[in-house]
């Protein structure tokens, strides 16, 4: 018994029938004797209908229009779901993000939460109620209505969760839990019982498709736990906590991969002070999110820097470059779409020095070429050709032992 | 130049088409000079789509969760106009009910309107915004979502021209404006160029269909003038306005039908005070709406009572009668569906005492025979057998000299 969010994704509540698992399974959980706050997101693929649509009528659409009309989503599934609960016997009132106390920023459609004031929901819970809070929206200071952009619904939870002290924010989604590895890449992959905070952000940050880095951040710092699992399924997935002494270390608990970046090189820099502050002030100043950065030493006072950035930014990439590329006396910049990222991620690897050269040695022994290396404390991140990231992860998972028997 | 509510309802936004449609002619007013707040109404057929999905859910479905499905609608249609008006290059931004300060009592699915603080919406006008408002939708003094119920934008509109003292209600339809008659029973019915608020209020009574009785009601009570219109054509239509002296009077502006209703008698009824205060008091408590009445004159002490009730409403007046004809000592009740109304209006007929002679006589030359009448100062209406209503309409339309010539 305690305060329990739960929060369903679209194809949790793509249609009739999946509302209809939700509300039975969500009646349960307050049949228990729960404080229930349950947070969804739009059914299945409406959002991308509403889009589509503004795409027909309009080839001009303002931000702020385009929050009002994506917000339309989660009201129609909160609405279905609290009448789901009512044939089950559960009273529940729905909340929008402005009702839900979701107070954000102005940045339409990528707004950031600035506060919670959950106190309707509070009172919906003192009432008894199940209280049904619409993921993915808020209200901003000057009351217009925010979308918090991709990934929204899952920091709606973790928001909500923070501000009520609930005992566990539950994420449902179509995978059963957080895996050594995209089942999908590798067959073995084995689901983890129990992931840490930092482990799950290096995951997020690299490829891992279950959770958004910003809802990890969000509940690490505000140390919400976790519970990711299907709402297909229904049984237990994997914990997202705090790591603590009792924690089994292993030395590597995933090995990630990530397509979705490409590389850009600048060449022929001169070394010397200030170049670099040029080149990356342009790439910020024009909204470019760098990833892995790496400069190599510098010969006869020129060096080449490598950056990576999201598919979508490569153009604005290169434009950034290539306009500071004659003001800093550069040679070239050249992009590069085919290549991939390889991580390992594992809590245990601070105490474990021989983890960076297992990794080399596992890709050499397949004929990867490394292109770029990255590390933080608890993850190694090697960049390879995309045509070889596959299998790159397939022979790391079997290296690191974490191949099911 | 002045500041001009323009209403659309759902089929004039049915589709990305007439969204585009209606923003250039709100663009166009906009360009003017005028200032332009625009209410709709959800998409075409959406709001039914709502509710089906609705049922396939549950069985179950709370008020308050039916207003927050259904106001997804106008959300949509709003940003997507606000968007097409983008396209347009005129400035716009969406208000839901609440934003713009549509303050309602608590009656969730068909809430009244108590208040309006437009003081966003000024706002917006003030910095050369269109103002495009939710229609349908309010917000209740405990801050929860309302709707309006039937003919709900409509109400909306009304209610926003008459907080901002706007110079002209537009209502854009399907229909090119009012007509002398229902142009599809009588194909030689003329549109009006004005017709006033009392004779709009009893044509909506009474059949029409254009307008619903409430919001010319709103209209009448705050004098604000309307102008129903065609969305299609977008030629100018029918004017509704106060009376005035300069106002050419048609003895009979315009002949209703109606066939919605049926009649309930109570038969052998004790004539002594208080019997009819105890019949019409239960039908009151059970929530049914009476329309006309009527009680023939006492024979032996006994007296027949008829009235008519929505088709919807049958059963509920038939358990109301029933549930007290014992204690009054009434002999029976019994249901008639059967039935239609056939009404003439206009204002002149005030000072034109002819007017029911003639109505008796045109229906008598065809043989229809009358089983109840009531009359206002400016109405006759009389009940008949429903397979006889469309012949009366088309005899009363020639016979008043409103047949297009």
């Amino acid at each position: 018994m305690g305060v329990i969010v739960q929060k369903f994704g679209g194809t949790s509540v793509g249609d009739a029938e999946r509302i209809r698992a939700v509300a039975n399974h969500v009646a349960r959980t307050r049949r228990a004797g729960n404080d229930v706050v349950v947070v969804v997101s739009a059914m299945g693929k409406f959002t991308d209908d509403l889009l589509r649509l503004a795409d027909d009528v309009s080839p001009n659409r303002p931000p702020r229009e385009i929050d009002m009309l994506l917000t339309a989503g989660e009201r129609i599934s909160m609405a279905l779901v609290c009448m789901a609960l009512a044939a089950e016997g559960i009273e529940a009132s729905s909340f929008t993000g402005s009702q839900a106390g979701i107070i954000t920023d102005d940045e339409h459609t990528r707004a950031k939460i600035l506060e919670v004031r959950p106190d309707r929901i509070r009172e919906a819970l003192r009432d008894g109620h199940v209280a049904v809070v619409a993921g993915f929206q808020g209200v901003s200071a000057s009351r217009d209505i925010t979308t918090l952009g991709r990934g929204g619904s899952d920091v709606t939870a973790v928001a909500m969760a923070a501000a009520l002290n609930a005992d566990v924010c539950e994420i449902y989604t179509d995978v059963t839990g957080v895996f050594t590895a995209d089942p999908r890449v590798v067959p073995k992959a084995r689901r983890l019982a129990r992931v840490s905070f930092d482990e799950m952000m290096e995951m997020a940050a690299t490829g891992g498709r279950v959770l958004m880095l910003r809802s990890v951040e969000y509940a690490r710092r505000h140390n919400v736990p976790l519970h990711v699992r299907s709402s297909f399924t229904w049984e237990p997935g994997t914990w997202i906590v705090e790591e603590d002494s009792d924690m089994e270390q292993a030395v590597v608990s995933a090995v990630t991969d990530d397509t979705s970046e490409a590389k850009v090189t600048v060449s022929g820099v001169p070394d010397r002070p200030g170049v670099a502050a040029r080149l990356f002030g342009e790439l910020a100043q024009r909204g470019v999110n760098l990833d892995m950065i790496v400069q190599n030493t510098s010969e006869n006072g020129l060096t080449d820097i490598s950056f990576t950035v999201a598919l979508t930014d490569v153009d604005a990439a290169r434009g950034a470059c290539e306009a500071v590329r004659e003001e800093v006396g550069a040679a070239k910049v050249s992009t590069d779409s085919n290549v991939g990222r390889v991580t390992v991620v594992g809590a245990g690897m601070k105490s474990n020095p021989g983890v960076t050269a297992l990794m080399f040695e596992t890709l050499s022994n397949i004929g990867v070429n490394i292109e770029m290396i990255s590390t933080s404390s608890i993850r190694i991140s090697c960049v390879v050709r995309a045509d070889r990231v596959e299998e790159s992860v397939r022979a790391l998972h079997t290296a690191f032992g974490l191949d099911a028997s």
